[in-house]
């Protein structure tokens, strides 16, 4: 399983977190990622975490301000990104844009949708991999897997059905290892997390317990 | 064929337009529509011809100020809508929502994309059909069916692999009956127009023209 | 007072809305206007009560899908418009844009703003009127001007301060005669309604009750 | 004078850029400074040159993915931020809350606006300074200073009538010292820059010659 943790613009220690990540990565199969905001990106990935951009723009080098070039947060240390995460929707010409100008820069993707039809839009648009996301369960501590089982397993059929080489994540809710093992057996390769580890008093105790069944 | 002339923002009159629409379609086995702005939408319908909106939010009713209800502009005569023109770009999540709020409302649905990648990611959202216009092309008169027939081509394969009830409308540059008639050799099912008809000094004789293959 | 009913998308009827209007204006010296989604003001208009449109874009005649051109609701009998409503906010210099489009077609202009210092921002790109409202108000049935009268008098005062040619609106939560007596006591020139009229059993006692005062 | 230089997304090395601009600022009275990308902030910042943001949004500590929060770039080294550049333009109510963020972040604040009007709408909004910029002119090498001069002198004059503690910088196609003299002249205590220094072959030498002046 693929463990990504999204960091937002939570109030927490953005090193202190990838350094808790790093230490629960060597004691584990499952691949783990943290997601910090762009400015942290290069301190983040100096603790030798795996790290991602929350984010990037359909852009090239040029006259561009205020925007998140893909090469930019690649050269920092980012080795994939985020993309339409649900806090950060794009127009669908932009999330393809954002796709290909990952691509450029050497990025994997993630492209976020909300529900079956949008992973299967977002499956055409070649990333490396879907979440599936109803953004009614972000933040609820409720785990979409639990809540709405056929979202999840909704959101493989779509995307297969359409590139059988996109995998799926599933967020929205996901804290526990019971949640990471439920995604796991709807198809799931793999979960995006954010305040469960992020906001957490204890995060490498909270990453621990999500990969204990890994 | 279906021959969809969408009048903008443009300074014609949306009546005489529509008038002059109507006529040829008395003459002609293809399938004309005029699409028109909303506030013209019931005063174009009264002429007798088919009516679609330029344009739908991915909303209900309730508290939307501003914005455009599907069931108002089936009310008021449409009996469909463009969604996501490259005038008019939506958040995927929104470009989702107006398919959605069209199905509920009644009214027909044509999704705009770029290229085939987005014409793919269209098609997955289940639309009654999706128009492909390299934004380069719009208003230039050069036809995508002449330019870059390779992008015709990929956006009925597209679609296809995706979802084969969907049809293929090709729009961008269409001015002549040699371009619809290529248009249909490449696999599409109609063309999106507009300043060519909508701007011509006679639309009448224009579209004539346009069907004069049909 | 200027008495601006705002039918947003609600699934009321807006000709039926708009003859009560018609018929309470009759009866006061109030102003009152009504403004209905862009497809129902030629109808709306057809009433003969003064109507608005809920919003216009930043745009001239010429390529523009999808959107709200400043004439073509004028020609449809609009007289006035709401300018980046909270429920359709623009960016500065659209803001800017379509109170200049506006200006054009012979529309009078109110730009909403949440906040004093917004208000004074508004006030200085020159419209006729501006709308205070805080969004946390907005459909609370809790008016303004009794939660909060400070916003109303830091409105007041900052549009003064800007240009006093500019009148100042009030909205959210105003539902009863007292609340526009308040309003006005406090230096507003008119208030903003929707759900208290709009969705009211009887729209025409609704708003009976609120110019009562008038 | 205050010379901000904007790195935008151009593929210069913003670290180099920096260190030219810092042996610059040891030779000039004019105050120099660098806004480099998010990503870029804290190694432009380890240089020791005054550094800028290019952006912020209108939030808080929270969930936000994809988000520049103000607080984040303060940490990387940020004294102070663009807001709603030309490239990168918001929402009124997200100018005012991007004001507010920054200020809250302890970040000096440059409002954007096109032309006079939407300069007094920035200035109500209370930032530091205003700027400037007819977005025709930027990137032209044709100064504003020269090609619309009542451009900036109007801006001076909206601004400072509706608050002159707020000072008005000047940006679009500056590339001398004779332009910023000019800029001064008109009123404008700083400008903004970006090809003209970011993309010139010797930095240094280019600022050298706009400092010459002051």
């Amino acid at each position: 399983m693929f463990i990504l943790v999204n960091l937002k613009t939570y109030p927490c220690d953005p090193v202190a977190v990838a350094e808790a990540v790093a230490d629960v990565d060597e004691t584990t199969d499952a691949r783990l990622a943290v997601a910090p905001q762009a400015a942290d990106i290069a301190r983040v990935a100096d603790t030798g975490v795996e790290t991602w951009a929350q984010h990037v723009d359909p852009i090239d080098h040029g006259s561009n301000t205020g925007h998140t070039l893909a090469e930019t947060v690649a050269d920092a240390g980012a080795v994939g990104t985020l993309v339409n995460h649900s806090e950060c929707r794009q127009k669908l010409a932009d999330v393809d844009g954002a796709v290909r100008a990952a691509e450029r820069a050497g990025l994997e993707t993630v492209v976020c949708a909300n529900n079956p039809s949008q992973v299967g839009a977002a499956a055409a648009l070649g990333p490396d991999a879907v979440a599936v996301e109803p953004p009614e369960l972000i933040g609820t501590g409720t785990p979409v897997s639990k809540a709405d089982p056929e979202v999840v397993e909704g959101a493989v059929a779509a995307a297969g059905s359409v590139d059988d080489a996109v995998s799926v994540l599933c967020g929205a809710g996901i804290s526990t290892g019971e949640d990471v093992a439920a995604a796991a057996e709807l198809g799931a390769e793999g979960v995006l997390l954010a305040s469960g580890v992020a906001k957490a008093d204890d995060p490498a105790a909270a990453l621990s317990d999500l990969v204990a069944s890994q």
